[in-house]
């Protein structure tokens, strides 16, 4: 998919990812380093916990959620800064052998006032599992380039 | 520092975290698997863009500054769960070389109507790098077991 400039896109385009199969592996490596809680690192100790076994990292799904939207390369070229997010919510827990994808769509654009090169967007990105049950919700930020015919 | 359960916060404690520094490697590691943007992944590149470098991606300061939470405790035995976060903002950049850390400042303490095991606690994270400047905030919140006692 080419890159979409800010101009090039409308509130409610929908684009969805490719799936990635969540591994135990990925999941212990993942959250020795960033998110060492038991539920996520020691197996025996999350089988006995309210989930019944290991869950991934929320700030993994989050990450990798990312990972398969770039992968679309629809921002490859056009983003300039991902400023920030809101209301992120993991909704249901991904577990190893989870395979999850995202639907990004766009909710808001507001071309800059004071850099005419530049918009701002507003996205939703809804992640699901294998089985269409939603995993996670978040809104991202990105100030993406508006194309060289528009911004001149 | 030992386990605060969810009566033992009040609104405005605030818990400061050790710091860590971020590599270049670790950007880079990180990057390719979870970020593959050229500002983290392409230091040629990075260095021409608007950024003077290579920066870190978002989602690691995001998961490292939960790392160095974590390491102080608090919520070691007192977490049930994390349902989400919000008002996320990456405010300056993160380079290779720069030394992190956090400030979490309770915000809002609820406890649960239906259970009462448990309370909802918003916490705000700022984390600043070594000069003192502000390079992200956001509002996590967790599900945290209520003392024994006051559970009773």
């Amino acid at each position: 998919m080419h890159t979409r400039f800010f101009d090039e896109l409308s509130v409610g385009d929908k684009f969805e990812t490719r799936a990635i199969t969540i591994s135990e592996g990925m999941i212990l490596d993942f959250a020795l380093t960033y998110d060492p809680q038991h539920m996520h690192t020691d197996k025996v100790q999350a089988e006995a916990g309210p989930f019944g076994g290991l869950i991934a990292s929320g700030f993994q799904t989050m990450a990798l959620s990312f990972r398969m939207f770039y992968d679309l390369g629809i921002v490859t070229e056009s983003n300039i800064i991902g400023p920030g997010m809101d209301a992120l919510r993991w909704t249901a827990p991904v577990h190893p052998g989870d395979t999850i994808h995202a639907v990004w769509e766009v909710l808001e654009l507001t071309p800059s006032r004071s850099k005419p090169d530049r918009g701002t967007v507003r996205w939703r990105n809804t992640t699901y599992n294998q089985h269409g049950v939603e995993v996670m919700t978040y809104e991202p930020i990105m100030i993406l380039r508006r194309s060289p015919q528009a911004a001149a």
